[in-house]
């Protein structure tokens, strides 16, 4: 049997029933797993029918820690939550960090299984391995801050940690997001699921401790580690102080920094005012995740017009994009304040955007007119009418109401040839690459299992250049399907699985994270892994989530990008030119589904592949 | 020596020289003055000089708890703030209850004295006896909320309780004031003494208890207390649910519902928009101060337009008037939206309201144009533009930089007659009493120390109808006097030296208030006193702080209402056709000076009064 690093235990609760039972981690799933993403989507799939309704009380919310989460492994401290998404139908798994994964630990669980539906608000309070079902009256409605201020004070607790939903998930926006602290579970509207099972919170405290097994290896483990991390020619000298929005400047230098719907990318690079120098300017200190020596998260506080004294945490680079770039705002402020109030409202901020932006190009194109936007005006760089949007979307109102499903759902509503300018994914809303400048980062999109999500199989070898596994042109198209799954599996083992942040991944320990991985699971929980083994586990996970899907009914049709991308040039800047044609995007597939071996007409899993990888039931 | 219930320490901490020492709190201090407000004015009085600018390093901020914060008497847990006041250049003193005022007993002091001017934004960090002056860069800008939590997050611990300012305090506004958790120790401008010193926050955290005399014998004044208030006809049943704003309902019944300004009362009665049926749509909890069994205060959450999923902990009755009937405003939502954002921004919410209605009377009657208000349009009812106005108050911008001083000084600065239309006492706003229809109430507007302050001298037996220590008729103009010094002295001396809530001394113990401040001070401290002598103990501090005014230059002159209240009656409701005439108010000046033997001419206490206080050296 294991030891350390897991405390071994599952928490499932059922809302419907009021029952909170708990179950043995089972010793496979914590091999062939290891933790986070791996956990959610091992028990989605085991446990969820195909056709489920992602806002039933059929699909089930899965908060699942990593093996270092809570022990003194730093950047370790994260959490998986996987569900069918709303958005999507595909799986949804989204990371969040802070203090609220490790108080899981702490009160003795590695993963909460969510399922039913209480008949009243309820939040969750566990505490210690006791779980109360308490009425949310008080709580639902609020914002996400108030909530967690005011569950504390209900509680007495001044250190109880929690995790909550804001208007939006109770609204059932299909683009809400999960909140802990002041960070976000956010993507593909699990905060929907959330709310549909009338969940509002889960709250925390644990007093208990995280033991691993060896901490004489732990101390030699973590030493490479931090060597890796103090080596990072970035990290502490810059990250730490800008955090993730400095890319900003670095994707406007690339000409990838996407504008105005990605219809004026290259055309439209805001770096003087949005940029790191402007953000700088905003600054006022730093916040860190549990255990963190890197705190990338930056403080940054409004200082202009009606958005003075507003602060944030962040925003995030991705935020920077969506509310900036996205939507042709240029007023930093104002993009402080829309990233605060959808962080209060739970709406990912990224989704929100580009649906404001889509908005916003209907707007201007004539698709939709001042009668449809209740007077709003949307031209690009409207500041104001993006705040009042995020607002009217978090609680379905006028135009919110349309744009509050995403921008998929938006457009089939809205016809007229809307589609064209949905920029999504499966059903999920692009981040902020224009990845006709970058085609890996492309082939990411078109093939993760969550839709188009930077975040599992970041391509760093083209946006910032690093050479590992091997350098890259960011133009061609060759070699981008054997690196894509290269990206997707080792983020997956590396950081999805064990819950490290993936920004180490990216900046500091891109040569060694296999072995990382493999040296500190053996200290800490006693299973050993060459580094082979651990990329392995990475992609077992991919198979199984795209084996999710593929009961979904998802095919090799739904691996593509939006039509733009495929079709429209860039017109301006250092990647003028380029795009993703359907040529190479179908080379790219087939290269991809070749290195996955996966059928290449349907790109499903092979069930030679899924035997291989010890998932034979699946292909059963 | 006294025993219990104080910690016989005082901090006194020099932001100039960044010094903490302690000093021990003198024997005859504790006897004399009980604590709270009594501490405050002894020390401010004995330790200024005349003239002190309210703004200079030399004023001083001094927080007094009094002898049963921290004990397990119930609804005593407050503090007092204690400095000049910026507004009124007369002694300004407020209370605040929570969490914050115990934790200073906990960590081992009755008072903090604050001294001097840090070179750049401080704040303290007070942790069981230890003080750390802490850079303030990070949370200078900060709104309230976000400011407290930003602390505990620096200081990571969750537990540490902190006073602070918002963005009003720093921009030195005559109306800012000081919050801790969601409530605010809020007039008379004492946010911008503290943001004058660039103090922006005092943190504390205690791990101390504080010890009593006898807790026999405070188990048994307690239970009288506590039957007091079982046996109190509202407490509980009603004042628990609904807390201060169920006075809207009433205040209307009694046709003294202050509206537009003071010039609509009784003929704009909102009480279906405003009322205690109206408030309870928006009601969704409740929450106590350190060991209150009562929790008086409401957790509202706005739910239309703009304002949908504000949270805030009231509106308390006073801001309900203030953003409510004072400027006309009718929509429930934008009061609550309104008073979170003046706690925020760190506003006065009466200043503030008052300030609104104010500029809206004198736009409507044309003396401010639409050119002088930045294009705002300020007619009476315009809740978008007093949520507009409070954000332009706290940062100074616009016509906001001339409310920020409060009414007496804008009006000096427009001219054109508009002094007519600032409605205050020394400068200090009018709370929701329109005391043409409430004679005693009125008399202590005009002569309490810190100007028009309902809660210096509350005329609970006008507006209640109770018949402690008699009844009266709330028109009558005899006997107001008398009444006035009874109510000044006892409140004094049963509620703001002790540092317990005034609710109860209007609800719940108005009989028997001095007994039972006498029993509680045996019981924890071992002080004795007849009822006679608390009542004394109040006058001695009423005169000393009258003293301090004298100091200051105020006469028999200050000691007067606006205008408005003195030559026009009402024109409708229950108190149509009233008014305080000069003559009456000359004829209860003259019997509230004969009953407290101060000057008749210059309403000075006189030497043989302060000698019989006690107090021959401030004769001298």
């Amino acid at each position: 049997m294991y030891t350390g690093g897991y405390t071994g235990k599952i928490l499932r609760v059922n809302l419907t029933d009021k029952i909170a039972k708990e179950e043995e981690l089972p010793f496979d799933v914590a091999k062939d797993f290891i933790g986070g993403a791996g956990f959610g989507i091992k028990y989605l799939f085991d446990e969820l029918r195909a056709g489920t309704d992602p806002l039933g009380p059929e699909n089930k919310l899965i908060f699942s820690t990593g093996p270092f989460c809570g022990t003194s492994v730093p950047c370790a401290s994260r959490i998986a939550v996987t569900g069918k998404s709303p958005l999507t139908n595909a799986v949804g798994m989204a990371l969040s960090g802070g203090y609220f994964p490790p108080e899981i630990k702490f009160a003795g669980y590695d993963v909460l299984i969510i399922e039913g539906k209480a008949e009243k608000p309820t939040y969750l309070w566990i505490k210690d391995g006791t779980v109360h079902f308490r009425n949310a009256s008080t709580v639902w409605g609020m914002k996400t801050t108030d909530c967690q201020q005011v569950i504390k004070n209900e509680l007495n607790d001044q250190n109880v940690r929690i995790a909550c939903i804001g208007p939006a998930g109770e609204n059932l926006s299909k683009i809400a997001c999960i909140i802990n602290e002041m960070r976000a579970a956010g993507r593909k509207g699990l905060g929907a699921v959330m709310g549909s099972k009338n969940l509002k919170a889960i709250a925390v405290r644990g007093t208990g401790s995280v033991a691993v097994t060896s901490e004489e290896r732990l101390k030699i483990a973590k030493g490479n580690f931090g060597k890796a991390m103090k080596e990072s020619p970035v990290l502490y000298s810059a990250f730490s102080k800008l955090g993730t929005p400095m890319v900003v400047d670095a994707l406007c230098a690339l000409g990838i920094f996407p504008a105005k719907n990605f219809s004026a990318t290259g055309e439209f690079a805001p770096v003087e005012q949005i940029g790191v120098e402007a953000q700088n300017t905003r600054n006022v200190g730093r916040e860190h995740c549990y255990g963190c020596p890197v705190g990338c998260s930056q403080l940054r506080l409004a200082r202009t017009g009606p958005y003075a004294g507003i602060l944030t945490e962040g925003p995030e680079f991705e935020t920077m994009y969506s509310f900036g770039g996205e939507t042709g705002v240029d007023n930093i402020d104002s993009i402080i304040a829309a990233d605060r109030l959808a962080d209060e409202l739970g709406l990912d901020t990224i989704s929100a955007g580009v649906a404001i932006g889509f908005a916003m190009e209907l707007f201007e194109k004539g698709i939709l007119s001042s009668a449809d936007t209740g007077g709003l005006d949307l031209h690009f760089g409207n500041h104001e009418a993006m705040v009042t949007l995020l607002r009217l979307m978090a609680y379905r109102e006028g135009i919110g109401g349309l744009l509050s499903d995403g921008v998929k759902a938006a457009a089939q509503k809205i016809g007229k040839g809307a589609e064209r300018y949905a920029m999504h994914v499966k059903g999920l809303e692009l981040p902020g690459y224009d990845v006709r400048g970058a085609k890996a980062h492309g082939l990411n999109y078109a093939t993760s299992y969550t839709g188009a999500d930077h975040n599992r199989g970041y391509a760093f070898q083209e946006i910032f250049g690093i050479p590992i596994p091997y350098a890259v042109d960011r133009f061609a198209v060759e070699g981008k399907g054997k690196l894509t799954k290269w990206n997707q599996d080792v983020r997956m083992a590396t950081c999805d699985c064990p819950t490290m942040c993936a920004f180490l991944l990216d900046m500091a320990v891109p040569a060694i994270a296999t072995q990382n991985t493999a040296d500190l699971m053996e200290a800490a929980t006693g299973l050993t892994y060459t580094p082979e083994e651990v990329q392995k586990v990475g992609e077992r996970i991919n198979n199984l989530a795209r084996a999710f899907n593929v009961r979904e009914g998802f095919t090799r049709a739904d691996d593509t990008l939006p039509e733009r991308l495929l079709t429209e040039p860039l017109k301006e800047g250092a990647s003028k030119g380029n795009f993703i044609s359907k040529d190479d995007l179908k080379q790219m597939l087939d290269e991809y589904y070749t290195a996955r071996n996966w059928d290449l007409n349907t790109g499903s899993p092979t069930r030679e592949k899924l035997k291989e990888l010890g998932l034979e039931y699946v292909a059963d």
